[in-house]
C-alpha cells in the first residue's frame, strides 16, 4: 500500500495500537522506547526496534536514520532534535515539531489557542510567588495551579482552596523549578472530547463528539455519542476542528473540552497523537483513530470517521494494586457482556492507576449501552457514583402536544414509552400559538438525536402535519377529541395530509397506540425493543386467554 | 486473562488473525510453520516460534512441549502424532484429533455426516476405474470426481462432462495414488456458509448465515446477512449447528453449504478452524471468529456472535500475477470507500490466485453495501458478472393489498420506494379471502428481514389491523376508497384500532404517503435514507417556489 517506513517515539499502548493498524496495511513500524519488550514492540517482529529513551537525541537520530516518517505516541519527547532533523529534511516528521513544542508547554498551548480566538478558560503566567497572589486576587479561590511542562493524568496540577494550601501547592509542583501558571477554576457540567484528523495538506475531518468521565484525574469512561443536545455537539465539533486548523503537520489530535452549565465550551487541552478518548473508534467507527493517523502521516486518503454502531463506551482498565488479578475484574465481567471487546496492553508490571488495558462496549442504543456497561463498572467500584453521574440519556422520541389540556390524553403514550424503557422528552408545542417554537423544534429534532416525534392535537389539529412538513423524521399523530364533532375534526385534520408529507395517524384519543407505534419503529433496528414488543403482544394474548378461562369457569351470568 | 499457552500448527493468514485476537487478551501464541517470517510470526514478537513443517511429527512434538493447548489453522497436518500426544494427555488439543482426521478425508467426512443424518449430496467411493463407471451410470454426466485428501480451493476436483474426459480426469487426480470418490453434480442456486463455535463442554453457538461467491473455485466474495428468505436462514443455521454437534473438541468450524432451487440445503464441507467466510466477523460482529476460537479452546466464555452492523461484505484480495501493485488495485479503491477495512497478510511473494489479503466493508443496508463494494469489485475485473449474480436483495418493506383492484391505488407507494432505492416486495394478501396466508405472512415478516409492512385495503378494511395484531413490526395502513361511503369506511376500519395494536394510518387513497412514511422509518437508522428524504423535501419546496416565480411572471390570468 505504501512502502514508507514509520518510526514511532514511544512504545506504550498507543504505539501498540498504531502497530496493529499499520500491520493490517503491511506498513513497517519501528519503535523507539527503553523496554526491549514494550507493548508496541511485542506485536511487531519484523522491525529491528531501537531500545532507548524517546527523550534521547542520539536515539531519536538513530531511529530517524532507519525510517522515512517520524511520529510520536507521547508528546514529552526531545523537540530540539526533531526541529534539527526537520530543518535538515532528512526525515518527514508528523505532527510538525513546532506543534509538539506548543503542546508540550500547557501555558504556550493556551496562549496559542487564545491568540487564535479559540475559547479557553482564563489563565495567567506565574513566574514567582508575587504573581500567584495577583492571580488569586483576580480569580479568587479555588484556583488551579499547573506545571507548564510534563503534566498529564492529573500530575502537575494542584487545586488551591485557601491561603493555607499555597506553600504545599508550590512545594508539590517543585517551587518554580518547572515553570507554573494558573487557570481560573472551571465548574464544568461535562467533559467532552473530539478526535480530529489533519491531512498533510491541512484538510480536517473529525470523529463524533464523546463525553468523558474522569476518576482521580484519569480518564475512566468514554460514552459516544455524547449525551448532550445536537446543537452542543455541533459547536464542540466546530471548536475542535478550528483549534486543529491552527496547528501544523499531519496526524490525529485529541481535543479535550469542558462544557459549562450555560452551554459555553472551553478547550482544556490538546494531545498531538492518538488519545485515550479515541480508543472506542477501533470497534465503533468505520476507520479507527490509529489507522487514520497512519494514513494521514503517509499522505494516504483519510478513512471515514463515522460511527458504525448506534452507541459505544470505553472503560479503562486501571491497575488497582500490584495484583493483576484484582485489576482484571472488569475484564472477567466483560467476557460475558455482549458487545464487549477487551484490549490488554501486555504490560508486565501492574501498578495502582497504571493503564493496563481498556474495554470497548458497543450497543444498539444508549439505554442498552448502560445496561451492558453497568455490571463492568460496578465490579470496578461498587460504591462509585461518579461514573453514573453522566447518565442523562438523550431522548429517542419527542412527545409534543398543542396544549396542556391534551396532557391527560397524551399521558398514556408517555407511560407506554416509560414501560418499554424508551428515553423520551415531553413538551408543549402549539402550531397556532407558538409557530416559531414549532419550526425550531421540528427543524432540529433529527439533529438532536430524536428518531420519531409523537404529536397530539385537537380540533383544527395542525401540529402533526406541520411538524411532518419540517422534519425528515417519522411523525405520529394523535387526534385528541375536542368538545364538538367527537374528534372527527382532529382525525381528519391529521390523517388527510397532502401527498408528499405523511403523518402516521392513530385512533382518536388513542395515544397508547402512538407510543406502541414508536416502539415498533425503534424495534425494527434495535433488537432489544423488537424483543420487548413480542413479549408485550404475548402478554396481551395471555391476558385475554385468562379471561376466556375465567368466563368458562364462572359462566357468563356470573362474570 | 488466561495463562495457558497456545501453539498453532500453521502460520498463514488465519494464524495471523488468531495471533491478533490473542494479543489483545495477552494470551501467548507460538507458531509452527516453515518460513521464519510467516504472516502469523510477523506480529508476535514475544514467543520463540518453531520453524518447521506443520506435517513434521518431531516439530509438532517440539511445539507441544512448549505450550498447554495445541490448535490448527490448516487441517492438512500430521494427525497420528496429534493422536499420540492426545492419548498421553501431555497437551490439550482442539479440535479433537479424530475430528481433524474425519475432515482431512472428504469421503470420511461425507460418510460421517450422512451417518448422522446431516444432508449431503450423494457420493460413492471410487477405489478403481470399474467403480467410476458404475457411479457414472448411477449419477449420469456431469459428475464431480474428487480426491479424498488434500483437496481445497478447487485443487483435487475434476468435473467430468463426458466419457472423453475420464482419462484426463484420472490422470489429473493422480490415477488413484490419492484415493478418489465421486459426488453427484449439484446445480446449486447459492452457496451459504455458517461459522459455528463449539465450547469445550460441547455447547454450540453460531454466527449469522452468509452467502459466498466463488470464482475459479476460490472464495471471492462474502455477503452477510445472506440474501435469502428467513426460513432458509434458520434452516441453514440448524443444519450447520447439528453437523458440528456430531464432532468432538472445541473451537470454531466453517460450514459450507449448497442451497438448491427447491430450498433444499446440503453441506458441502466443513473446515475445523477459522474460515475465509468468517473474516467479516472482525469488523461486523460483536466478537470475531478468531477471538471466539481462542476463547473456546481455552474454556473461556464464548462471546456474542451477533452482527453489530446491518450489512457487511468480505472481498478476497487474490494475487493477479506476480506483480503486487496490480493485485492491490481493489485495496487502493477501498482506501476511499466508507466502511472499508483492508487486511494485508504480509506475504512476501505475490502469485496468481494467492490470498494476499481481504477487504471488509460494512454498511447500513444491503443496498448501501452494494453501492460501496461495486467499485472495489469492478477494479478487480470490470467484465466480471459472476460476482454480481447474487445481487437479489432481500426486501426491507412489504407492500400488501386485499385485492388486485387495490393495485392502481397502491402502485404509487411502490413507485416511491423504487425512487428511494428501498428494496421491497409486493403481493396480494386478503384478510377475508386468504386468512391463513395473512397469518403466515405477518407472523414471518420480521424473521424474513422486513422492517415495515404497508397494507392497503378498502371497505371493511381489516387487513392492516389484523396484520398489526400478528407482527411486532411497524404496519402502515392505506384506506382505499370503495364505491360507497367515499373511503370513510376504509379509514375508520384502519385508524380506529383498539389500544394495544397500532396501525400508522395515512389519508384515503394516499399510498404515496405510506411509501414516504416507510422511508422516514428506515431513515431514522439508515443515514442514507434520511439524507434522501431531506433532499426530497427540499425538491418539493423548490418545485412550489418555481411555481411562485412563474405565477409572478405570467400573472394569475395567464397561469
Amino acid at each position: 500500500m505504501n512502502s514508507k517506513k514509520i518510526g514511532v517515539l514511544g512504545g506504550g499502548q498507543l504505539g501498540r495500537m498504531l502497530v496493529e493498524a499499520a500491520s493490517r496495511l503491511n506498513i513497517s513500524v519501528t519503535i523507539l522506547d527503553s523496554p526491549v519488550n514494550s507493548p508496541a514492540k511485542q506485536i511487531q517482529a519484523t522491525s529491528t526496534h531501537v531500545h532507548g529513551d524517546f527523550k534521547d537525541p542520539l536515539k531519536i537520530q538513530e531511529l530517524a536514520q532507519n525510517v522515512d516518517v517520524l511520529t510520536i505516541e507521547i508528546e514529552h519527547v526531545d523537540v530540539e532534535i526533531l526541529e534539527k532533523l526537520f530543518s535538515k529534511k532528512s526525515v518527514e516528521i508528523h505532527p510538525h515539531p513546532y506543534t509538539i513544542r506548543i503542546i508540550q508547554d500547557k501555558f504556550l498551548q493556551k496562549t496559542h489557542l487564545s491568540q487564535n480566538e479559540i475559547p479557553v478558560v482564563d489563565f495567567i503566567d506565574i513566574p514567582d510567588k508575587e504573581s500567584l497572589n495577583i492571580a488569586i486576587e483576580k480569580f479568587s479561590y479555588p484556583i488551579m495551579l499547573k506545571s507548564k511542562l510534563l503534566a498529564y493524568d492529573g500530575r502537575g496540577n494542584y487545586v488551591i482552596n485557601s491561603e493555607d494550601e499555597i506553600t504545599d501547592a508550590l512545594k508539590t509542583l517543585g517551587n518554580f523549578k518547572i515553570p507554573l501558571y494558573v487557570e481560573r477554576w472551571t465548574p464544568f457540567v461535562k467533559e467532552l472530547a473530539v478526535m480530529v484528523i489533519r491531512s498533510v495538506d491541512g484538510v480536517i475531518k473529525s470523529y463524533p463528539v464523546v463525553e468523558t468521565v474522569h476518576k482521580e484525574n484519569i480518564c475512566h469512561l468514554v460514552i459516544v455519542p455524547a449525551q448532550v443536545d445536537g446543537v452542543i455537539l455541533r459547536c464542540a465539533k466546530e471548536i475542535a476542528e478550528k483549534a486543529i486548523q491552527t496547528l501544523k503537520g499531519a496526524g490525529i489530535f485529541g481535543v479535550e473540552m469542558f462544557l459549562m452549565k450555560n452551554g459555553q465550551i472551553y478547550i482544556n487541552e490538546i494531545a498531538p497523537r492518538p488519545h485515550n478518548s479515541g480508543h472506542y473508534t477501533i470497534e465503533a467507527c468505520e476507520t479507527s483513530q490509529y489507522e487514520n493517523h497512519i494514513r494521514s502521516i503517509l499522505n494516504m486518503p483519510i478513512g471515514s470517521t463515522s460511527l458504525k454502531v448506534p452507541a459505544a463506551a470505553m472503560i479503562n482498565v486501571l491497575g488497582k494494586s500490584e495484583d493483576i488479578h484484582e485489576t482484571l475484574g472488569p475484564c472477567v465481567e466483560a467476557l460475558t457482556t455482549p458487545g464487549a471487546t477487551i484490549h490488554l496492553y501486555g504490560k508486565k508490571e501492574c501498578r495502582k492507576g497504571r493503564k493496563m488495558g481498556h474495554i470497548t462496549v458497543v450497543a444498539d442504543s444508549i439505554s442498552q449501552l448502560y445496561k451492558r456497561i453497568n455490571p463492568i463498572l460496578n465490579i470496578d467500584d461498587e460504591n462509585d457514583t461518579s461514573t453514573t453521574s453522566s447518565k442523562n440519556i438523550q431522548p429517542l422520541v419527542g412527545i409534543i402536544m398543542g396544549s396542556d389540556s391534551d396532557l391527560p390524553t397524551m399521558k398514556a403514550c408517555a407511560e407506554v414509552l416509560k414501560s418499554f424503557d424508551v428515553p423520551f422528552e415531553l413538551s408543549i408545542v402549539s402550531a397556532h400559538r407558538t409557530p416559531m417554537r414549532m419550526v425550531e423544534y421540528a427543524k432540529t429534532a433529527h439533529v438532536r438525536g430524536l428518531k420519531a416525534i409523537i404529536a397530539g392535537a385537537g380540533g383544527a389539529a395542525h401540529l402533526p402535519g406541520m411538524v411532518a412538513a419540517l422534519t425528515p423524521l417519522l411523525v405520529i399523530g394523535v387526534p385528541v377529541k375536542g368538545k364538538s364533532l367527537d374528534g372527527v375534526d382532529s382525525l381528519y385534520s391529521i390523517v388527510q395530509m397532502p401527498r408528499g408529507v405523511p403523518v402516521a395517524t392513530v385512533a382518536i384519543n388513542n395515544s397508547t397506540n402512538a407510543g406502541l407505534l414508536a416502539v415498533r419503529h425503534l424495534g425494527a433496528f434495535m433488537p432489544s425493543y423488537l424483543q420487548k414488543m413480542q413479549e408485550f403482544t404475548e402478554r396481551q394474548e395471555s391476558e385475554v386467554l385468562a379471561k376466556v378461562d375465567k368466563l368458562d369457569q364462572v359462566g357468563w351470568e356470573n362474570y
